[in-house]
């Protein structure tokens, strides 16, 4: 049917019909649409919203994000069809079912989804079909190779490229900001693609925000690490295997981080950048994502057989994930307290270890360092001074204040300390509940939200010893984060009253 | 964050917020967020689109189907907040995870997709789970009763009351237009709650359409069937059991029909109108549902083992489901045929013997035919004109006109003949093939649209002979669905050439 475009500024993949016109085109409103733009040839599919006045018969109302591909003018005309059923949900059903999935069958899926072509609902099949009949090694690398294929990737003609990935879960890891910058200083070259925090209280991305731009093109990205040796910028806005991007907001209602999908989701992004040698922190614990070392290690394998399938050397680092990195969990705090150690101040040992533990191990693959002699050249590297002169540098070309001190980098205003009720050791601290606490004082969108630990797992605390503070920018979030302290209570120190049980006569 | 609102007629149930206002609630678009309506103190939860212009800050915009609960007017304010996350994500990650779901889990589930506060995602995430790890019959009891509970129910004094269900998979199923008429003048009570078409190409509740209303309340439906004996009416208007069909309409792009929800989603319709004999239709056949007798008869027995836990008599029939039944696939068609039957015109054996054999199971069930002699009676209040007499009594309380005759009803102007290409017998009657063709044709929507049998599998055909006619309301719907024919050959002759394969030299 031939419809006259309106433009319609409300962000979504969709259009809006008169009710007849929907009727006629066989489609009701959730149903996919495929719409010819004639001028320039496009043809984008879009899911039908439907209206009995805003839009008249003989019009079609385009929203935003439709327009981006389809790229028709306000008045111009375009053909509207009932879409075809994607080829892939044939695909999702046959993994639902149990099957295997060839390459192409992989390919097809992951195509569809970069496109727009499947409902989130469709990819949600898909994911929780891949979650259950967990995708063996040959899916796994076809599901990796297909999520570069769609998307852009990095050409470098120096080798090697080296690239790190820690595969989260403990708060307060900004390990990054350090190693990046050591491993720049070292004369390689690390093209760090980072996200934004989707459950956590500050991705790398939301953190090195606080420093400068982080949105650039693949393009630019190759040529700033060119440049200095190193960038960390926002992995969402390369493009860089964007089908991945879609796939982990779509677990993210279930907390889930299926297997398959993430080692492909991580190999994914080191391939895209080139990278021949790639760094893998695995931290263990009850509180993170795996939870003994025999886990860690075979995890660590899974990672280390992809990477040969894919050409890339890979090691893995398994890390103590059961306490924050650190002291500070939010992004100015972190910022400020890498910023810190970067200008040689003191900072806290866990977080220097780790770092020059994690850059060593990249030093000693590409050659920089002996076996056994990385972390003492990381460490080198960031005690004189060049670290940070090259930190410096990386903020300077992705736009930021190549002068800024830590001293600059401020928490919110408002702020609660958390005292200890009584004496004795910290014998808990839950990640979860940290980074829950860490949320609801604003963190990621408020910058300056967050939660900075003054005793760590271990440490003996005296009554009335601040245990932690809590940081807001604004009052009501601060509030809403002490309740929820209360409520949670992230750290315990051993002898401190758990709950109190009213005496009530219970009958069964 | 208080808003004021705008009514926006679009038919969704999500509401359009500034930019500004998302990012200061904390939400980005398809973000869930919680609406308080103050006045009345009703809250409903509801999806973010997002805008830089439609919607000014301090103003959201509320679409058609997020007012029908909340019910604000124009210029009110109301609250929004970030909504909590359901508490039944939990559970439909824990039936990821392969576990039993608990009745109160399953309950928590099935409110919440009658409240509309999962996502199409998050319901289709259920779905998958639940179609690879199989509901066990206690899950199945448990869905079914909590199906029935978040819907309306019929209640009657006087029993028994009747119900038949046919799982479908069959293309021109008609019987319920016999079935119904037949138990009701036989003096039983049926209150039949039919389907529209999803996959097929024509639901019983579109049939029905064509001579009568189908659209009814409860207890309205309720009313009719204790006036006249019997109703046919559209299940999706009754409100009876809805959390079942949001359950169907999510399984659609799959075309899969998970046993336990298949199981669960007949039941509770039964069991809601307050059924106590039921006959279940299970089409048997290589392009049926089922495949074989066996696991005919082993869903038969799952059948009747919900039925006990719900103390609802059930009896199963296996039926014959390799091919279409009686000579008509599409609305007009098949009213026209079903109803020239009732006028005691020659009618097809397969849909008249179908027809009373189900009928007959009921009537012996229920005591009015004695064991073995049920067919005989459904075939005599068939024959002497009851069954007629009753069908008109059912329209006419429906809305529809008591006077029409099976002529008055016609398919659509424009018709394709397709004549054998070769004499022999027809060997092969493809459901699949056949249905989609008469969808394309425009059924069901175009009620003229559809297929007209002339032969049927086993019959001889003379080369030149009419097989099939197929029947449109538009021309080019008739052109669509004439080019599919010649791809897919929904009918074939044995001698019939069914592909020519060119000769062509290949290298591998």
């Amino acid at each position: 049917m031939k419809l006259t475009t309106k433009m319609i500024d409300i962000a979504t993949r969709e259009v809006l019909l008169n009710n007849e016109d929907a009727r006629n085109i066989g489609v009701l409103a959730g149903d996919r649409v495929q719409i010819f733009n004639q001028t320039n040839g496009v043809s984008v599919a879009a899911f039908v919203d439907t209206t009995t006045s805003i839009i008249s018969q003989g019009t079609v109302g385009i929203y935003r994000i439709t327009n981006e591909r389809l790229g028709v003018m306000e008045g111009e005309s375009v053909e509207v069809r009932l879409a075809d059923r994607p080829v892939s949900l044939q695909y999702i059903r046959k993994k639902m079912d149990g099957a295997r999935l060839s390459k192409d069958e992989t390919y097809s899926i992951i195509r569809d989804v970069v496109d727009d072509n499947l409902t989130p609902a469709e990819l949600t099949a898909y994911i929780t079909a891949s979650y259950i009949h967990a995708l063996d090694m040959d899916e796994v690398e076809h599901l990796t190779k297909a999520m570069v294929d769609t998307g852009e990737r990095l050409t470098f003609h120096t080798h090697p490229i080296v690239d790190k990935h820690s595969i989260g879960g403990v708060p307060g890891n900004k390990i990054t900001l350090l190693v990046v910058p050591i491993l720049a200083a070292s004369g390689l070259k690390i093209p760090k693609t980072s996200s934004r925090a989707i459950t956590g209280a500050g991705g790398t991305a939301d953190l090195m925000e606080v420093l400068a731009p982080v949105e650039f093109s693949a393009a630019e990205v190759q040529k700033m690490t060119l440049k200095v040796g190193g960038a960390i910028v926002w992995g969402g806005a390369t493009n860089i295997a964007p089908a991945d991007d879609r796939i982990i907001l779509q677990e993210y209602p279930f907390r889930i981080d299926a297997r398959g999908q993430m080692l492909a989701s991580v190999m994914a992004k080191k391939y895209a950048v080139g990278a021949d040698l790639v760094v893998i922190d695995i931290p263990v614990g009850t509180h993170a994502k795996v939870p003994n070392v025999q886990d860690g290690g075979k995890l660590a394998r899974e990672f280390i057989e992809l990477g040969e399938r894919l050409n890339m050397r890979v090691e893995c680092a398994l890390t103590y994930g059961d306490s924050p990195v650190g002291r500070s969990i939010g992004p100015n705090l972190e910022v400020r307290e890498a910023l810190s150690i970067l200008e040689g101040g003191e900072g806290p040992g866990s977080l220097i270890q780790k770092s020059i533990a994690i850059a060593g191990i990249a030093l000693e693959m590409s050659g920089k360092a002996p076996r056994g002699g990385g972390s003492a050249l990381a460490n080198q590297i960031l005690k004189n001074g060049e670290a940070h002169k090259k930190f410096m540098e990386i903020i300077e070309i992705q736009g930021g204040n190549a002068r800024v001190k830590s001293t600059d980098i401020l928490p919110g205003k408002y702020e609660f300390v958390v005292n200890a009720p009584a004496s004795g050791y910290v014998v808990e601290m839950n990640n979860q509940s940290l980074i829950s606490l860490a949320r609801s004082a604003g963190a990621p969108h408020d910058r300056g939200a967050g939660i900075l630990l003054h005793a760590k797992k271990g440490n003996r605390v005296e009554k009335g010893e601040p245990i932690f503070t809590i940081f807001a920018e604004r009052n009501w979030r601060l509030q809403k984060a002490v309740e929820e302290g209360r409520r949670l209570m992230p750290v315990l120190v051993e002898g401190m009253l758990l709950d109190r049980v009213p005496h009530e006569t219970k009958w069964e």
